[in-house]
Formats: structure tokens, C-alpha cells, sequence
């Protein structure tokens, strides 16, 4: 799961194959907007918009520009007006010469066509890294830039966005990369129903779930939204993010099981029919990926809408209360789960209403007085205290082992 | 992007808590469909269907088995009628046995509430990984379990859909995981037109992208379908799959860039806004995830449906003719893309209307004789010809260099 800590931060020098085109422009602004981190060593544009590479190679200050021909270069020359020092070459060894610039580590290949495979072939016997925009070049020549690229050891990392996607989807991340987490969830059964509905509903409605196939306290839990509070506090510990770093976002049909997104702003995300036995299957193999044949298989072209919604937090006050505790390191949030267990054992068993759970949750978080820093010892005295409380204010007999 | 080659197959040991549960049972199917794989070390259930757990024992021959107290220990050595050894204990004390059987290398805490943070506690100290679906006790004792866990090198493997997402989200997967690339199209400007609409379309029609802005040529190809033909093509040799892997699907939003399904039927995708900055930031700044303010971030709750259907191979012939090229290693598909280049050329230029660009393709595909293995000359020499020979037939003037 981690990659190699960050070496010490460098300047990465680029060169762009057809900056004036719109990937050699956005790659541009991606420059413009990491001065300390990207730098630009050369650059080729064709034909035409040479006042935009003129405004570049100003804005920019590359060594060396190529341009289509010799009209060119003499018209780029004019507009620059001598003011600045660049190298100026043309036609094809003039793209070679800026895929090859030898302060370039990176080569964006922007250009359109058959026309980019001699300068990336070029830039691979370097040794460079390819950001590969210009996929004509795999179309035409896969065969020969391949294995030239793993005898050279030069990385093609993908541009094109959905090779980008699945380049992004293999590539392993840091924990220290998330920038936030969509938490999805179903929404429950009670979704759609009004508050009103909700704090009378029966057993048999809580346990009526539209997607997951679960045991009676995880359904209970997923109609209160309880679940996915107990969830953003599950994913606190595991991925090492604050509450606040958690997004709960509500998704009806359960195929996005959640996503991350990145501190650059990408969002990773894992997709299946919602059957457990696809997470357990992974756990059970992980870190190996083993084939399945048991677990059915998602079908995006027939899994029709995926939609997401903001969780309603007044009709499903336990997703606040959750979030209320979700930062603690003290006891409150032991509490919190035993109160919480106590009272839809209470529903389950028929002494208090849906509505009741998250009043009853409230009640006893007021009453504790949190013990910091608690040892396992202090965690199962706060566990003891909160059943044994919260029994007592619900006149319940004493709870029995909730395993089936 | 590799991990270690996997180690020589190895039977994986397992403890299961809850094993009459859902999550307990849906474990066991997993166990049953690899036998060759994975391994039942120990059991432990509750008080209730301890037919279900004699069942099991039947089944899967566990060492140790663990009922909730000495009443089921009677009742299920009764139903079990003496006919296989297995060592039945009980209580709080039979579920650490459970957690820390010494063959069980993993143990899936599949019990439901705050009585999972003891068996949890002690599998850790053993230095077992955990398959956590027991998500209460985290919540309840995650600043002590997590610290716990670091201290005893065990790891953590979430179970919980949810989280099992974000850490599957997380981890570096191998390419020879890849069971098939789910390639995204957004479908163009022409995905609702009837197919004569689509012959006699404009080049300004042709030029008017829903959701991406690109150059002119990548937006005809976009709206033939042809760039995600040629994509097909790319993510062979970028992803080492065959082009029957590769599945097309049409999701008009172009939020979701593209997943992976990998051979356990799990998909990993990446999501965004449809904006060219975030692939190049990520390919400039590649292994590294830098943070970015510049481009504009998705917003789930607020992206709306997101919706995907088959491409439709009549109306946009270019795709399955991409798609028949796809798997040559030969010169047809250098000349596939150069007679798509120039048909494309000439459309923009109103020499060809657009529902010739494929015609002028199949043409000119079956006139080339192709060369096998080729090399990077012969790459070039097909792709002179191949201009040659289209230019000649559309009666057009010699052809221009692209780059603009």
C-alpha cells in the first residue's frame, strides 16, 4: 500500500511535443501552476499559432522550440523581437531534437498523428518518461515502442483519461494522498420515508433491506444510518484521516462501495454487485487477487443510474450523533456503541420504539464522563457501565450475547 | 505498480468468529469453492443454530469449535453424535481459543457488536492478519486495537464493503490481475442521431463535443467512435491485455474515466470531472500525488445520474473496425490509423462526407498486404503507403502535417 517516501523535492524539466495544441496548452497551465515543481526545457508547435508560442516561449523561457519550417522559424523570430535567447530549430529532427533535450526528464507527447512516433521513439531511447497524449503512436508502432520502451527502461505513463483511469486504478497510493473519502450508503429502507414514518416503524420494516443481504443489528443499524456513522469511525482508524476527511454520500444502488479522493483531486473507487462475499473473498486472498467464479459479476452496460444524494441528517439523527464522537480518542465513542448495541436489542426485542434509538444514544452520552487516553481495561469498564446504565433506563432484562 | 510475484500456493488457515452469521457463512462458501486454497483451522458461533455449526463441522473438519456456553457444548456434541473429533470449548475464553488458534494464520471476526474487541485484541497479539467485519470494535476501541495491531505487525483487511473499497482503492494491483478493462465513451455528439443523421453530418456537428474540449481531429474521431477504437487499441500494449478484454462502454456523464475488473470480479475505476488537467497533472507529477487547486473537483452528491449502455457497431462502424484490427501485431493497424488520418484530414477539409471516413478505412484495410513483425521501417514505409494510396483515392492534394 506505500510507496517509496518522497525523495527531496526537484525541479521536473518537461519538454512538450505540440504545446500550442490543447494538451500542450493545459499541460502549460499545469506548469504555470507548479513553478517550485515543473519547469519547461523545450518546446515544438507546428505550423501555425506561433503568437501563442511566442506568448509561451516568453511566459515559459524553454532552451530550445522547434517550429514546422524555416517560414516559420523566421516569422517566430520576428515576433520575438530578439528579446529572447532560445534555440530555434524545424521539421522533423527539430521535434526529435526537443523530444531528446537532454534537461527534459518528461516528454508530453501532445501532438496529433502518426507524426509523434519518430520523436517518441527517440525520447524512449533516452530513457525518458513518456506522458503519452498521442495515442496514434501505440496504434500504429505498439509492437516496436513496447519493447523498446521495457529495453530502454523508459516509463509510459498514460495521458489519454482512461488509460489514465486505469493506470490510476492499478498505481498503489499513500494513505497520506487522501485528500477525502465518499463514503457511500444504500440510505436504507427508510430513505424515502418521512421523520414521522420513520420513528414508527416496525421491526419488519427495519429489517426489510433494499440491497445487502445482512444479519438483524447491521440492518437495524443501516435503517437508522447508524451503520455508515459507525462507519466513518471505522474508517478514521483504518486509512488514518480525520472525521472531517470523511464524506457520507448517499447511493442507492450500492455499486460504487466507496471511492478516495486524492489530494490532486482524482477520485479512486471499487464497484460490484453489493454481495459480501466479494469483500470477504479479497480479504480472505489479499494481497493476492484469486479468481472467482462463485460471486456474480457487475455489468456496468445493464446496472442502469447511479445516483447520489446528501444523507438527510434530522430524519436520521444517528449519522450526526456518530459524527459528533467521531473525532474522540477517549471513551465517548465506546459508549456511544454500547448504547447503541443496548437500544436496538431493546427495538429488536419489542420495549422501544425506532425513534427511541438515537434518544437513547443521546441520553447516555451525556451522562458519561469520558476517560482520556483509555487503556483496553477502561475501554471495557466504559462498555460495562454504559449496558448496564442503559438497561436499567429502559427497564430491560439484562442483554444477552448478541452472537446467533 | 507490481507487488512481489506471488509466493508457491499455500493453504491458508482460518478462524472464523460468528461462523453461523452471515458474514460467518458467506466465509464458508468461499472456503468451499477453493479448497485447494483455504482451510478451516477453528469455529466459533453463539447460542443459536448449532445445527447450522454441526453442519459446518461436517463440512469443513475444524480443529477447536466455540458455543456460547456448556448447555450448547451438550447440545451440539449431541448432535454431532460423536461421529468426528473436534474439541468444543466456551465462553468468552472459548472465542480467544478461537481467535488464536495457532494454525489459523487469518481470522475473520465475523460476530456482531462490542464482544468482538477481546477474541480482535488477542488474534492481534498473536501476530495474525485480520479480516475485520466486526466494525464495533473499532468504534468502540480503535485508539487502543490500531496501535495494538502496529505493535504486533498484524494487518488489518477490512471486510466491510465500504472499507474494503477504499483499501482495495489503495492497493497496487499487478496487470496480470486484469480480468477486462471497462473503457468508458462518452458517445460523442452523435449518440442519439439515427444513422443516416450521422452520414450526412457537418464538420461543425462533428466538431461540437458534449463534455471534453479537444483539438479537431480527436474530436472527429470522437464522434465516429474511432477514438475509442484506437483506445482499444492503445490499452493493449499500455495494460498487456488482449483486445477481447477490453470492453467498451458508453457513459455519456464522463465522470467515471475507466475501471478494471480484476479476476475476483472487483471493479477499480477513477473518477472526475471531465477536465484534460487532472490526467496530465497526474502523468507530470507521476509517482507522485501533488496537490492541485487548479482543476475543478467532482462533487458525487451533485453530479447526478451517471449511466452507462452498450455502443451501438452500426451506427459507428469505426469502432468494430478498430476492434478488428486491434489484436494484429502486424502493419494493419499503422495502416488503419493512417487511412483514418487522412480520411479524417479530408472530412475537415469538405472533400468526404463523414459517413465515408469508415468506407475510405475498410478500403484502404483491405488492399494492405501486411507485413509480420515488423520493424520501425516498415512501420514508416506502411504508413507513406497507406497515405499515399488513400490520398490518391480521395483525389485530394498531398497531405498536411497535423500539428497545428
Amino acid at each position: 500500500m506505500r510507496l517509496p517516501v518522497r525523495a527531496g523535492i526537484a525541479l521536473r524539466k518537461i519538454a512538450i511535443l505540440g504545446s500550442t495544441g490543447s494538451i500542450g496548452r493545459q499541460t502549460l497551465d499545469i506548469v504555470a501552476a507548479h513553478p517550485d515543481r515543473l519547469a519547461v526545457a523545450a518546446l515544438a508547435a507546428g505550423r501555425n499559432n506561433l503568437e501563442t508560442l511566442a506568448g509561451q516561449i516568453r511566459a515559459f523561457r524553454p532552451e530550445l522550440v522547434s517550429v514546422a519550417d524555416e517560414a516559420g522559424r523566421r516569422e517566430l523570430l520576428e515576433l520575438m523581437g530578439g528579446q529572447e535567447k532560445v534555440e530555434v530549430v524545424t521539421g522533423d529532427q527539430g521535434l526529435v531534437a526537443v523530444a531528446t533535450h537532454p534537461a527534459a526528464q518528461t516528454v508530453v507527447t501532445g501532438l496529433v498523428g502518426f507524426l509523434g512516433v519518430l520523436p517518441t521513439a527517440a525520447a524512449i531511447r533516452q530513457g525518458k518518461t513518456i506522458a503519452l497524449a498521442n495515442k496514434e503512436t501505440l496504434v500504429a508502432a505498439g509492437s516496436v515502442i513496447m519493447p523498446l520502451a521495457a529495453r530502454c527502461n523508459a516509463r509510459i505513463v498514460p495521458v489519454d483519461s482512461e488509460h489514465s483511469a486505469i493506470f490510476q486504478s492499478l498505481a498503489g497510493c499513500r494513505t497520506e494522498d487522501i485528500s477525502r473519502i465518499w463514503l457511500t450508503a444504500s440510505g436504507g429502507p427508510f430513505r424515502t420515508w418521512s421523520g414521522d414514518e420513520i420513528e414508527r416503524a416496525t421491526v419488519d420494516d427495519a429489517l426489510r433491506h433494499p440491497n445487502w443481504s445482512m444479519g438483524r443489528k447491521i440492518s437495524v443499524d443501516s435503517a437508522t444510518l447508524m451503520n455508515k456513522g459507525l462507519e466513518v469511525i471505522e474508517a478514521r482508524w483504518l486509512f488514518s484521516v480525520t472525521p472531517q476527511q470523511v464524506r457520507v454520500v448517499i447511493h442507492p444502488q450500492s455499486i460504487l462501495h466507496s471511492a478516495i479522493e486524492f489530494v490532486d483531486g482524482s477520485l479512486v473507487g471499487q464497484m460490484g454487485l453489493p454481495d459480501m462475499r466479494l469483500p470477504i473473498h479479497y480479504a480472505l486472498f489479499w494481497p493476492e487477487r484469486v479468481p472467482s467464479q462463485a460471486v456474480p459479476r457487475l455489468d456496468l452496460a445493464v446496472s442502469g443510474s447511479l445516483t447520489f444524494e446528501e444523507p438527510d441528517r434530522q430524519r436520521f439523527p444517528c449519522l450526526a450523533l456518530a459524527e459528533s464522537v467521531a473525532g474522540e480518542t477517549n471513551t465517548l465513542p465506546c459508549v456511544f456503541n454500547a448504547a447503541n448495541e443496548v437500544a436496538v436489542e431493546a427495538f429488536l426485542q419489542g420495549l422501544i420504539r425506532f425513534g427511541e434509538i438515537p434518544k437513547t444514544i443521546e441520553r447516555l452520552l451525556a451522562e458519561h464522563k469520558p476517560v482520556s487516553d483509555p487503556s483496553l481495561e477502561d475501554i471495557l469498564g466504559s462498555d460495562a457501565w454504559a449496558r448496564q446504565r442503559c438497561l436499567r433506563q429502559l427497564g430491560a432484562p439484562a442483554q444477552q450475547s448478541v452472537i446467533s
